[in-house]
C-alpha cells in the first residue's frame, strides 16, 4: 500500500491566541498531502491531474479527526498518508500527524472523484475513477 | 435546549478553484458559531469569557462532519448549533449547515475547556466546567 | 461617492499566537467588503456578477495597508468603502476600518475586470468595464 | 546583505475560484519567509525566538504588493527575502516572489520588535531590537 510522508512546517499565522494550530488548519495539512500522495502516485500535480482528467477536483463528503497533541508555530509535523480504499467513483484517505516520535492527530477523508455535470454544468457529478489510477493508488 | 442560528456569508475567498467553499472553511463557520453561541448563552464574547474564566481556549479534540451539497461565493448559510453534550470538563457541539431549506453539511466538536498546567505552563489542561457555565449551556 | 459599511467580526481564528488578528485576515476583511459594496452597487452577489458580465474576477494588481492599532477576538470592526478611482478596465478601492471611533487599519486596492483571454483560455485578461457599471459605482 | 530563499508550493486551498492565488495569501507566504529568514539569521525558530527575546511578535506596521503573474495551484514558487533596513525597534523586510524565472509578486513589509506594554499588559510595545539581533540581520 502506497504510504506518503509529507512535512509541514507550523507557521505563526496557522495558530490561534492560544499558541496551538488552529484546528481548521490540520485539514489543509491533510488536503496537501492527499495531493502530494497523488503527485508522487500519478506523477501530475494537481493542475496537470484535474487537466489529465478531465476532472474539477476531489472534494469530500466526509472527514473526521481527533486531535491528540497539540503543535506550536515552529514545530515541524509529518503527515503520514495512505489511500485506505478505493470505490468506484470514491475513496479513503488516512492520515496520520506526528509531531516527532508522537501520533498527535489522525484524520480520514472520503473524497469523490467529481467532473462537471454534462446536463447542468454548475453541478458537480461523481465519475468513475481511472482504471491506471486506482491501480497506482493502490500502489 | 439552547440552538443559536448563526449566519455566515460564503465569501470568495471561501472558495476553491472548484468554486465551492474550500472544507476546511466549513470548520471555522462551526467554530464562529460555537463562539455565537456562548456569547448568547453566557453573556460574553470569547475574549470576555476567556479572562472571566481564566481559561485559554475550548479547544477540540474530535471532530467529524458530512458535506452533502456544496455552497459557493455569495451563498448566504445559516448555522444551527446546540450543545449536544455537556461532561465535566469537556463538552459536545452539533451543526447543522443549511442552504436556504437544505441541509448542506453536518457536523460535531467535542471542545475540552482547558486552562495552563500550573506545573507545566507551556502546557494546556482540561478544567471543569463551571456549574453556571453547564446550566447555561444547557439553556 | 458611494460608501459602503460592512462588519466584521474579528473571530479567534482570524488571531494569530500574539491574541492580535493576523495581518493577510485584514485583506480577507477588505475583500469582502468590496463584494459588499459591490452588491450594493449593482444587485448582484459575485457570482451572478461574474455570469451577468462573463468575467472570471477582479484580482488585485496592488494593494497597500497601514495597520494602526490592533484588533482582537471577539471584537466587531466596521470597514468603510469607496470607490476612490475607475479606470477603463481596472479600479481603485479604499477601505478604512476602525475599531469604535479609531481608524485601525487603511488600506487601498487596484484591481481589475477580467475575464478569460479568448486566445489562451488559461490566461486572463483586463477587459473593459461597462458604462452600467462604472455608472453605478461612481454612485 | 542576508538574503533568504524560500520555497512554497502553491496548494489547491490557497487557489481562489478564478484558480488563481487568492491574494491575501501572498502575505502568509510572505511572513513564512521572513520567519525562515529569522530562524537562519538567528538559529531560532519563531517560538523559541519569541521566548529568548521576551517578545510578543514581531507585527506589521504597515504592507505594501504588487501582482504582477498569478500563480496556480501545483506551482512551487520561490521567495527572496532581505531585510532591507534596521531601525532602533522596527525593520523593513523586501520579498520577491518568482514563478520560475519570472517576478510575481513583490512585496515590503515593515516590522515592529514589540512585547507587553508593561503598564498595560493587554498592550503591545515597541521594544529596541537587542543589537546581536540587528548584526546577524544585517549578515
Amino acid at each position: 500500500m502506497l504510504v506518503n510522508i509529507h512535512q509541514v512546517t507550523v507557521e505563526w499565522g496557522h495558530c490561534d491566541p492560544a499558541g496551538i494550530v488552529y484546528f481548521p488548519n490540520y485539514f489543509t495539512y491533510f488536503d496537501s498531502s492527499t495531493n502530494a500522495l497523488f503527485l508522487r502516485a500519478l506523477g501530475y500535480n494537481k493542475f496537470e491531474m484535474l487537466k489529465r482528467f478531465g476532472i474539477v477536483g476531489i472534494p469530500l463528503v466526509d472527514v473526521g479527526a481527533r486531535f491528540i497533541v497539540p503543535s506550536t508555530f515552529g514545530d515541524i509535523v509529518t503527515i503520514e498518508s495512505t489511500v485506505a480504499e478505493v470505490r468506484r467513483s470514491s475513496f479513503r484517505m488516512a492520515h496520520r500527524l506526528l509531531r516527532g516520535d508522537v501520533l498527535a492527530v489522525e484524520g480520514t477523508e472520503t473524497r469523490v472523484w467529481v467532473g462537471r455535470d454534462p446536463d447542468h454544468p454548475d453541478k458537480l457529478k461523481g465519475m468513475p475513477i481511472p482504471a491506471d489510477v486506482i491501480a497506482k493508488l493502490s500502489g
